[in-house]
C-alpha cells in the first residue's frame, strides 16, 4: 500500500488502509493548536470577505513590517511564504544540484524538495529512542555538504535542542561555509525558548523557517516565513510565484501576531495535557519521546512494528500519524498531536482498551 | 523610476510616481468582475471559517472532480494551482533551459517565469494597433521553439482569436513537437466561445491555463487550473509545493462553479458597459483595442507617449494599468478594466475633462 505523505486529510489514510472511515473520529495526525484560531481572527472573520476581491499585496508589506518589528530585524531579512512547505520548496530550488545533509528523523518535505531539485542527500541520525545529538561522523559529513537541515524542536519527536547545540552547529557550518537551515515550525509551543534570530546578523549562513499555521491553527490558510541574510531572501524571492500568499493569510497573520494571551493559554494547556498523557503512558507501559511541545512519538514496546496498534486505533476513529516516511523510524513509532482534554481522554480510553486486550491475549 | 510589474495594489504605483494617493480612487488596473464574488460565496462566507483549521486537501479532489465533470475530461488531465501565476511559474520550471516563443504583447509572467528558469526567449509580435495575427516569420521561429505561449483572449488587448487561428497554431505545434500553452484566463467573459478543451485528447502538446480569480472576483484567494495530457500534469504536480492551494480557495471554487446565472449577468453587464464606453471613446477621439472581454487598451492618438494622460488620471484617483512592461506596447497605450456603470461614468468624466483641457492647450 502507498502511505499518505503527511498527516491530516484522513480520508486518504482510510482509503490506503482499506478501512471504512467511522463517522466519529479524532484526528491526532496534524499538530494543530487544539484551541483553534485566535479569538481576534474569529471575531473579525466577516472582515476578511472584503480582501478577497483584490490581489494580495505581492510584498506582504504590512505583515512583514510587524514580523520585523517583533523579531528585531529588518524587512529585507524576511520572506513570507504560502506555508512552510512553499518555503522549503524554494530552498530546494535554491540548493538545486547541491549536497545537503539532513538531521534525521525529520519532516519529509526537506528530502522531497531536495530530491526533486537533483540534490545529493546525506543523513545524520539522532540517537534512536533518546533522540540525543550524536556528534560522531557529523563533521566529516558536514565538510562535504552545502546545506544542513535541522528541525528544532524536532518534528516528529517534539524534542528541543538547546542553544549550546545550535551554537555548535552554527560554528561548524560557518567554518565549512555550509548553509544551516533551522526549521522552527513549532518553536512557539515551547515554554522556554531563547531566540536564535540575533545570530542572523553574525552568521550569513543561517536560515530560520517559521510557520504560523500550527500555533494559530490556520493550516487551511497557509502562512509561514523565513528569516535570513538579505542576499538569501533575494534569491528565494526571485523564485517565488507572484501573489503566492493569499490576502486572507496576510491579514489573518497580522491578527495572529496580536494574539499574545492566546499563545500563553495554548502553552499552558499543552503542557498540562502533555504531563497528564505522559503519566498515563508511563503507568500503562507505553514508551514516548521526551517532547517539549504539542506532539510526541509513542510506541508499545511489546510490539516491534506498531501497525497492529495503528490499525486498532484507526478502526476506532482515533487517527495517529504513521511514521513510515520518517527515515530512522519507518513505522517503529506512532506520532500523536496533543489535543484538548476530551480528545486526549478518548485517546487514553482507546489505549487502555488496547492494553487490556493485549494483556489478555498474552495470557 | 521602477514601474510596478502588475496592476492592483495602487500604493506601489503612487509610491513609484511620487504622487500622493487620493482618498477617493477607482482602480481600473486589475481586471476583476465588477459584480464582486458570486452571491453563493457571500452567503456561505461564515462556513469558510471552519476549513481554516485543517490542512487543505493536497489533491483538491472535490474541486478537481467538479472541474473534470464540467469540462468533460478526466481528473488526471487537471492540475489546480495557487492562482494562474503559480501555474505559469511551474510551466517555467518544467521548461527550464528550453527555447520558448511568446506571442506579444502578453501577460509579463510568461517571460518572467521562463527567464528565471534559464530559457531562451523569442517573441512573435501581433500586428500593432489592429492586434491581428501575422503569420510572417512565425513558422521559422516556431521550428526552433520547445514551447509557445499564447494568451487568448489576449491580455492586455482583450482581443479574441477564433478557432481557425487556434487550430492553425495547434497543427503547427504538433508538427514541430512544440508545447502550445494557451492562457484562457479571461475566456469566461466572452459572449461566444467554443471550447478548445476537446483538443487535449488529440494533441498531447496542448496546455490550457484557466483562472478562477477574474470572473469570480477572488484574486485575493488565488485559484486557477491547468488542463493538459496526464504526463504534463504529473510533471508539473511533482514540482508543486505541498498544500499549495489553500482550503478556502478550494471550497470557494466549488461554489463558484455552481454560480451560472452570475456568469451570464456578468457577461451582459460587461458587454453593455463596453459598448457604452466604446461609443464614448469614438466620439471623443480616443483609440481603443477591439476587445471582446472585460478590459481594453486605450490611447489618445494625439500623444506619442501616454504618460501625461496617465499622470492626469492617477492624480484624480483614476488608476489605469501602465503598459511599460508589455513588450510591443512600452507605454504607448493604457489598459483599463471594465467596471460597473458608476465607476465607468467617473472614468468618462475624467476623459472628457482631459480632452477639453488638451483641446484648449492646443488652441
Amino acid at each position: 500500500m502507498k502511505w499518505p505523505a503527511h498527516g491530516s486529510n484522513p480520508q486518504y489514510l482510510y482509503e490506503a488502509m482499506e478501512v471504512t472511515m467511522p463517522d466519529n473520529k479524532v484526528d491526532f495526525s496534524a499538530n494543530i493548536n487544539p484551541l483553534g484560531p485566535p479569538p481576534l481572527l474569529k471575531k473579525n472573520w466577516h472582515q476578511l470577505m472584503e480582501v478577497i476581491s483584490d490581489y494580495p499585496d505581492p510584498k506582504g508589506e504590512r505583515l512583514k513590517q510587524k514580523l520585523a518589528k517583533r523579531e528585531g530585524i529588518s524587512k529585507d531579512q524576511i520572506l513570507i511564504g504560502n506555508g512552510g512547505a512553499e518555503l522549503i520548496s524554494l530552498l530546494g530550488r535554491m540548493l538545486a544540484g547541491k549536497k545537503v545533509l539532513i538531521v534525521q528523523p525529520a519532516f519529509s518535505e526537506y528530502e522531497e524538495a531536495c530530491w526533486i531539485n537533483g540534490c545529493t542527500i546525506d543523513y545524520h541520525q539522532l540517537e534512536p529512542d533518546s533522540w540525543e545529538w550524536e556528534d560522531d561522523g557529523f563533521l566529516t559529513k558536514l565538510q562535504k555538504a552545502d546545506a544542513l537541515f535541522f528541525c528544532n524542536p524536532s518534528n516528529p519527536t517534539g524534542v528541543f535542542y538547546d542553544q549550546s547545540l545550535v551554537f555548535h552547529l552554527l560554528q561548524a557550518c560557518k567554518e565549512n561555509d555550509c548553509l544551516i537551515i533551522i526549521d522552527e515550525a513549532f518553536y512557539d509551543f515551547l515554554i522556554e525558548y531563547e531566540s536564535i534570530v540575533p545570530y542572523i546578523e553574525k552568521c550569513s549562513q543561517l536560515v530560520i523557517i517559521r510557520s504560523m499555521t500550527k500555533m494559530f491553527a490556520i493550516p487551511g490558510l497557509r502562512l509561514g516565513y523565513i528569516m535570513a541574510h538579505p542576499s538569501i531572501i533575494e534569491q528565494m524571492s526571485a523564485l517565488q510565484p507572484h501573489w503566492s500568499i493569499n490576502a486572507l493569510a496576510l491579514k489573518a497573520g497580522e491578527w495572529c501576531l496580536e494574539s499574545k494571551t492566546y499563545i500563553d493559554e495554548t502553552r499552558k494547556l499543552i503542557q498540562s495535557e502533555r504531563e497528564r498523557l505522559f503519566i498515563f503512558y508511563k503507568e500503562w507501559n507505553f514508551q514516548v519521546s521526551p517532547s517539549q511541545i504539542n506532539f510526541y512519538l509513542l510506541k508499545d514496546p511489546s510490539l516491534k512494528d506498531q501497525l497492529p496498534l495503528f490499525q486498532f486505533l484507526i478502526e476506532r476513529g482515533i487517527i495517529p500519524r504513521h511514521t513510515m516516511n520518517f527515515r530512522g523510524l519507518e513505522g517503529g513509532w506512532l506520532r500523536f498531536a496533543i489535543k484538548g482534554p476530551e480528545d486526549n481522554d478518548q485517546l487514553m480510553e482507546a489505549m487502555t482498551e488496547w492494553r487490556k486486550i493485549s494483556r489478555l491475549s498474552s495470557l
